[in-house]
């Protein structure tokens, strides 16, 4: 039997010293390709420790790759290529690697699709036939812009279910949003300020200040960011998702698209970038049309991505041009590469084209739409009943949580987290907090595990 | 009475259809400002639609400030800025994608490999192995600076085939060396003034004139770029080529190597950006040792591409950072996220582990040196023989070709372009072009169809 005595460090969770001893050991090769592991419950009581510790540590070695699960077989060592580290001490991954994957009780801010809900067997037969294709086209490079197949059958597919009337060439695939985000600021030029929702993104803002581009954080009200603070701002540039803030849930209405619109063209060269990340998840039966499709002065960057809507591991995103800016970035622009393998944009171009992509999200929206009944309900029947208000319930993936309590947002997410619950709050998200937004939990439902709901909603009842 | 028959398109509701007929009449100017519309009624009939469809189709027009409600009077269209290209036909993609792929009778700069040559069936057998892994593993995102296992793939092979001993926790994966120039930008702050060789890499200097780094042109001589010219230069960066300069194909000796560090250790903060791309493929029995395997200071950022070695399509490139550039990844860049596939990423990391990559480059190693043998005896057969001189052919994938000639190298281009043949001249790679670079061609021999070679030098012979 495997006989660890993880050192339990000053801030790691057991699990964690349990894991890392394993991974140590499968890569000095002391653990060999395909050893069977001991089964869960045999280890704990070997070790002396819960059952769900070594749930934990195997679940971890199991997303890295470490191990595999056979069904009713039990877990194995994988083939790992051997280090020529192998026998040196193995460098600790950085913590932050580690603890974004670690696992708890429940985590109330994974953002992590389901990935059982991928519709993987469609995808892999449309990629074993693409690589049935002809050689020649899956080695050779893209355009810049993308594979034309991949842009036409996203302009109508935007048609179709948008409402966005747009040429291809208008369309510029990327290796996500972050990416594209990069590109925007070398399209625009960097004599520039940017204005940002507050709050917000707060990798949009990231990645702008990686570019050493001036921010503006720019007040969010129950319509959106507010069009006269942007004036004030002296930003030139906004970055908004109107049809799905970020973590609020808002959405901007109509009257305040065309006044972000009128602000764009009221000065020289200024333009909006439309966030729609996530949109195709909203529930509410009528999508206001996006900025983009009432844009008439070619002032809105388009920007939507597939990593959520289809799997993180879909470095795929996109962005729509307005006509003079799609001949600035093929003057300026087109020299760099597509970031996107063109094996996995001709694979995505035919999802989309043969309808798998629409139906995924129907599909998708009904399943969101069940699992945020299931934590509503769970909540309305826990103890967290009578302290807590649910808010903007129909922007999909999330809702706000508003509680009473007296503790601090830091307070409860500390306490939450000892109790095995990660939780997120509005106020981090926030450049300058207000009262307002503090006790506002954001609950991502997206990837939590219905059965853990209420014991999860029993202990935060505990702690407020 | 407008007449519409909007065409039910799948997915799209009927009301929507309506919608975008009328917004079409209304920015292509059939409808003017002030034009009443009719009741919803009597168009409900008119069309044999529902009122409830025109209804909504009003709605959102309304909405959208395309038309306006009177009380008791009805809907009237209101005043639209019109679009320029409402009624014009649709815009065809740009000319340029389609030139960059025109085809001559001999392109001697293509820099395009022979995809035959891939190992596909390889490849594809290791993905559709992947493809029936773990779901789980094949849809999660990566960490930032890729999987472990493709970073120690990596690793080892560096050690095996360059000498290089490294932690995979020093390499970051990303999609193409371009998108990690970028990256090596963010990491090492903006206030710097970069070094690139004069002639060189034309890309890597757009990337840092796109990011607004003030560059200076380094001559490069014989041995590569002049030290004391970099010192004179003012930069604190250095990007350069010392295994392969691109397009010379001049190998940096030792001693230079050595003034090269020497350089960079007698300043705070100053590093050298050792870009490999393309070393597989020297000739040259023993390659030099690469800078970072002989920096002990920390100052080198070694970087290479898969997108030369295997595919244009696969973008997949990686960077070495030295230790405390690695830590400030992690801290400052780890919020990216990894912009290569996962897919891809588990692909190529076993194609490597398990020896296909170093067999693949051993096989085109051998393929190349022929394509170069036949190229250089093509020339010695042609009436170019007398007057051409052929450097540094062990460059691999290219040489250097001299002419005797009067003509301007442009003047040469142009020319031979009309013959069918499509040249590229060291001058272009030039920033300040000198006398001594002119009338060397650059032979990009990687993929030229060697039955044209005689013909398209005999074509040569008769321009000079």
């Amino acid at each position: 039997m495997l006989n660890y005595t993880p050192s339990p460090a000053k801030g790691v969770p057991l699990y964690q010293g349990l894991y890392r001893c394993i991974r140590e050991d499968i890569l000095s090769g002391k653990l060999k390709a395909d050893a069977k592991l001991p089964s869960k419950r045999s280890l704990a009581q070997h070790m002396k420790v819960s059952v769900i510790t070594v749930e934990n540590a195997y679940a971890q070695l199991l997303a890295e790759g470490y191990i595999r699960a056979e069904e009713r077989r039990g877990y194995f060592v994988c083939e790992v290529a051997e280090r020529a580290d192998a026998a040196a001490p193995m460098k600790a991954e950085p913590a932050a690697e580690a603890s974004a994957a670690a696992p708890c009780f429940l985590d109330l801010c994974s953002n992590r699709p389901d990935e059982s809900r991928f519709p993987f067997s469609v995808w892999s037969k449309i990629l074993r036939s693409e690589l049935s294709g002809p050689k020649r086209r899956l080695l050779a490079a893209t355009p810049a812009k993308g594979a034309p197949e991949l842009r036409r059958a996203i302009a109508d597919y935007l048609f179709a279910c948008r409402g966005m009337s747009v040429q291809s060439g208008q369309i510029v695939v990327g290796a996500g949003a972050e990416y594209l985000y990069n590109l925007i600021v070398q399209l625009l030029g960097r004599e520039r300020i940017y204005a940002v929702e507050d709050p917000g993104h707060v990798k949009a803002a990231k990645i702008y200040e990686k570019n050493a581009i001036p921010l503006r954080y720019v007040q969010v009200d129950e319509k959106g960011m507010q069009v006269d603070a942007l004036h004030e701002s002296g930003a030139d540039t906004a970055h908004i998702s109107p049809s799905h803030h970020f973590p609020t849930g808002v959405v901007m209405p109509i009257g305040r698209r065309q006044e972000m619109l009128a602000w764009a063209e009221a000065g020289k060269e200024r333009y909006i970038i439309e966030d729609d990340y996530d949109s195709e998840f909203r529930f509410a039966p009528r999508p206001l049309p996006t900025l983009q499709s009432i844009d008439v002065s070619g002032r809105v960057i388009y920007t939507n991505t597939f990593s959520k809507s289809l799997a993180p591991s879909i470095r795929i995103g996109y962005m729509v041009l307005p006509p003079q800016l799609q001949e600035r970035f093929e003057r300026e622009l087109s020299f760099y590469a597509c970031t996107v393998p063109s094996f996995e944009q001709f694979t995505l171009a035919r999802f989309i084209a043969e309808g798998h992509f629409e139906r995924h999200i129907g599909r998708m929206k009904k399943h969101y739409r069940a699992e945020r009944d299931a934590v509503t309900e769970a909540i309305l029947k826990s103890p967290l009943a009578d302290r807590a208000e649910i808010l903007e319930k129909d922007a999909g993936l999330h809702f706000l949580l508003r509680v009473k309590t007296d503790k601090s947002d830091e307070t409860l997410r500390r306490e939450a987290l000892a109790a095995g619950v990660r939780l997120a709050f509005l106020s981090e998200y926030s450049h300058v907090p207000v009262a307002a937004e503090m006790h506002q939990i954001v609950v991502d439902y997206s990837g939590v595990e219905r059965e853990r709901l209420q014991e999860a909603f029993s202990r935060l009842g505990e702690i407020l």
